[in-house]
């Protein structure tokens, strides 16, 4: 059985807000976690209670990221056996969106193991809900080329995108680049297409501001999203 | 102020699974309830307590749903105004992803009116999740064009897609056509791309299949998915 489980977006953060309430029955029941880093998962686990024999220490902590090389895949692959419980966490939000996860579904898959997943919070369909843009169709970019000329080619495309139809497209970038890509953006995506920078999400400290790329020209602060996570949302207004 | 709580996907179900621990806090003490329909607002309404001097029938209801006019419209956005605490819901998972919702938020956003969204279960978030295909990026296409050509047209665009990125495409069907829907992608799409039905999510009925086109084609038994709520997901398997 392998288990999606929703993380919190910043691990300082009160839980009753963002977990399922019964959230904890299914964890206090894993086998074995697999997490993108050994300290976001002890950081999950200490929330919630295990049996008497066993304290969020107990559970054994396998990585799954961009470093994990086939072999150790294998070996992740092979825990789904054997009636094993495996839970699967991302560092942030939930697993399987945009991080290396879906290869372990991919995986229980082809092994006839059965996945649950979980509601949680996810920055993309936050960032999404709260920009109030068109969301009857929309694309998740992941994250835009770094380099000219691609970067270029990239938001040329969407911008004509955005032209010819209701899409929003989503994107994000390295915190430390955030000003740089606002740049980009209001440099290449036609002045009218509205700009909903959402930061900081579910945090104290949590803004989000939509305007149209004309306003966003005129701002003069934009090294206050610096090395702020943010999520990008490029669209039209709602019909 | 205006909150957008999340639904369940089916309201004979128990909320203990889906919603966030202390949903009720927020739902207990709103003014207004703005829904797709009177009838789920209730169901919805139902599963919190509210306080001595009320109960879930004494909430009002307002409608917000595609035969909203602009004069219905005014008077939604005009309660957002007074300190008032209006909560907004969808039918099925979470308001504002592919719903009529985004308007509000949009119209709370030109009033300075601060917006405060909960997780909660999405179809679209779930099937992609199950689906194992690549979640690096991803686009929702809402309802796929009824008719040939345009359909035809669609889904060859979506096939070039799917050809020259690691794409994966997500869109949803009326329920009495899903047979049809799975009948045209086999006929119109690349045999190797996977197509991933995700059927009755979060029911006890749930039915997650991911599998190659070609093995779609041999599937003799699409009427299982007769109106029942499916979303599609077509990609490629995750690197």
């Amino acid at each position: 059985m392998l288990y999606i489980f929703p993380n919190l977006l910043d691990k300082e953060q009160e839980s009753d807000e963002f977990f399922p309430m019964n959230l904890e029955t299914y964890v206090s029941k894993i086998d074995t976690l697999v997490a993108e880093s050994e300290k976001n998962a002890r950081s999950f686990l200490k929330r919630f209670s295990f049996s008497e024999e066993r304290s969020f220490r107990d559970i054994p902590i396998k990585l799954l990221n961009e470093h994990t090389n086939d072999e150790d895949f294998k070996e992740l692959s092979d825990l789904l056996h054997k009636d094993k419980k495996i839970g699967l966490i991302s560092d942030a939000g939930l697993a399987c969106m945009a991080d290396p996860g879906a290869k372990l579904v991919a995986a229980a898959r082809d092994q006839n193991i059965s996945v649950k997943t979980f509601s949680g919070p996810s920055s993309i369909v936050f960032a999404l809900i709260y920009s109030g843009l068109n969301t009857q169709e929309f694309t998740f970019n992941g994250y835009l080329p770094r380099k000219d000329p691609e970067l270029y080619q990239k938001l040329k495309t969407i911008d004509k995108h955005l032209q010819s139809s209701k899409h929003t497209h989503i994107f994000i970038e390295a915190p430390y680049r955030n000003e740089k890509l606002i740049e980009s953006l209001v440099k290449n995506i036609s002045k009218s297409v509205m700009l909903s920078v959402s930061c900081d999400l579910t945090l104290e400290s949590e803004s989000v501001i939509t305007k149209p790329l004309s306003s966003w020209k005129q701002d003069k602060n934009l090294k206050r999203y610096h090395k702020r996570p943010c999520v990008f949302v490029l669209g039209k207004e709602p019909k």
